[in-house]
């Protein structure tokens, strides 16, 4: 099998690229966003084709399906495709075995599949006398993956933290009022990533105390087309007239308050990203747990001096023990700002050993 | 007397543009940097100057000093300076008199005089016939006084609330322990405001607690030239062997509570910037008294879920009474986030009354 990228030529660079955008216009979910492009010897494009979601033809397949309609002749072809063809039969049938059963002759690809289940394509494909590259464009192929590719690498969803807070750190007001802290355009963004997860989790008590919706919504309000599940952590119930049981995602309960659980059922449901909103308590244990990947911090220049903090006990007494991030962005979001971090990979290891210490 | 700026030439324009980098040359301290720079008739400069610290000539006096240096005669000459010419006996003369006995026929003002006691050099040399523009480069003007414009005009100084916490709102771990929360990016440009201020305050409690030495000190250690007040708010007495004892500015115990009385005293040692660093009740408190003209918010991407909050409590019960900053500047500073921010208007006045009728 190839393995390098030197011998790749400028027209499947470009290939490539093109399949990395028709990547981009599939759906975010349990399944990995995947294009695919066939070319023809001289470097014309005879198919190209994406992944449209779970149980729809695999972007290979739908690339082929459209080469077949433009009466392209595909025998020798190669095929550009942003992560490894897989070698499983899954709702679709194994997509090597379609591309050797169509005569492709060389496949280029960006990402090699993690899935234990669904790895192997480049493999067979290789030892079918298929010319198989590897690794091309490959940063923007991990990129384009987004949560799909680390979730299905350690088994487990991404999960994001998202706090909202004061300039001094408070989540809401001495009464409980929290309604509005952050701004419009903070939480407008703050949609915008509730659109792209698999489910929102909050604990009970936040559920019960602040009767959220944990929808995704446009400007106006109305929900957008995909609604992320909606997981209640704890042992309380969830009021029949709750917002939480009206429009939107699936609402989840989970009676446990173990994140090791929570983030297990969600791995089973295949969800790949994980938004965690609150409260402290259960974003305290999410962290304490080792289980937060990336934190997003609305901070909004409010003083309140009094109210609940952002995060619960860590189990942290001294500032050696701190969990320690690494900021990766820092953007103004109307008189907010966000701070994407993620932990320091030492902390995250502690912050570990400290939850099976001490909790 | 002339107020508009329409018929500055443009050789006068460039003067100013000179004349306010000559301002910038000045200490930060009691008295206003200000720049000045004599022109003749036909725009070539005659001398300039710039007002060195209290006790030396003001920039007006120094420019003609230099002038006289260089042999030029100001008779007829226009004087460009950045801010309007004092009319007082202070330490130097009245540069108003100065300048109409070297016969000078036209002034172009940038900033006019706040000051009620210096105030007035534009009217006597206009009531003398001179030719007086004022607001010429009238932001750049403003910008360059820096803390003693508002200083002076309101007749306390300007005040800076830095605040330096978790991204979770911490100033420490649940020990106490707080070195280091922030990077040393941010330290280090922490010590850089401290360099421009006048004074510093803490309460006793931080004071006692934490043993700073509240100095402004370079990258590697050393004592910059000019040192800040080091103010210890509250009634317990700074140990013999404390920090704030050693080398520095001088160490000022007042004894009081109140925000109030804190401002008058430094004003009448005529501070014009005072940053207060703490700890979180001294910060309430001039919050909560309207006092805090500027917010400084260094937010280090550190989660710690328990310890002391950066601010206490401020009389806030409910989100609607929150006290809600403007952010001026956002940056980052190594692993931090500075966030500058201003009080809104309404805030601060709400703020007022609240310490008025709850404190």
């Amino acid at each position: 099998m190839v393995t390098t990228t030197a011998d790749v030529r400028p027209c499947e660079l470009a290939a490539m690229t093109r399949a990395l955008e028709l990547a981009s216009r599939g759906p975010l979910g349990p399944n990995p966003r995947v294009g695919c492009v066939l070319l023809a010897a001289d470097g014309t494009a005879l198919g190209e084709g994406w992944h449209r979601g779970a149980g729809t033809p695999h972007a290979e397949v739908a690339a082929l399906a459209d080469a077949r309609e433009r009466g392209a002749d595909v025998r020798g072809a190669t095929a550009v495709v942003t992560l490894e063809p897989c070698d499983h039969v899954g709702r679709t049938g194994p997509c090597s075995l379609a591309l050797l059963a169509a005569g492709v002759a060389r496949v280029v690809v960006g990402v090699a599949d993690p899935n234990p289940v669904a790895a192997g394509g480049a493999r067979r494909l290789h030892d079918a006398g298929v010319e198989v590259v590897t690794g091309v464009l490959a940063d923007e192929g991990v990129a384009a993956l987004g949560a799909w590719l680390p979730a299905v690498t350690r088994g487990r969803p991404f999960v994001t933290l998202k706090l909202a807070a004061s300039l001094d750190g408070r989540v809401a007001a001495a009464d409980g009022s929290s309604r509005w802290i952050t701004s419009d355009v903070a939480r407008r963004h703050a949609h915008g990533l509730r659109a792209e997860v698999g489910a929102i989790v909050v604990g009970t008590g936040t559920a019960l105390a602040d009767d959220p919706s944990l929808t995704a919504r446009t400007g106006d309000g109305s929900l957008v087309e995909h609604q992320p599940l909606r997981v209640v952590v704890g042992y309380r119930d969830v009021p029949a007239d709750a917002r939480l049981r009206g429009p939107g995602g699936e609402l989840v309960p989970l009676r446990t308050h173990e994140p090791e659980r929570v983030v297990a059922a969600l791995h089973a449901r295949e969800v790949r990203h994980v938004l965690v909103e609150g409260g402290p308590t259960l974003a305290a244990a999410f962290v304490a747990a080792g289980l937060v990947d990336e934190v997003h911090a609305y901070v909004a220049p409010v003083l309140l001096g009094a109210g609940p903090a952002a995060l619960g006990d860590l189990g942290v007494r001294s500032i050696e023990d701190a969990v320690r991030l690494v900021p990766r962005e820092v953007h103004p979001l109307g008189t907010d700002v966000l701070v994407v971090a993620t932990p320091e990979p030492r902390s995250a290891a502690h912050a570990s050993a400290t939850s099976l210490e001490e909790r």
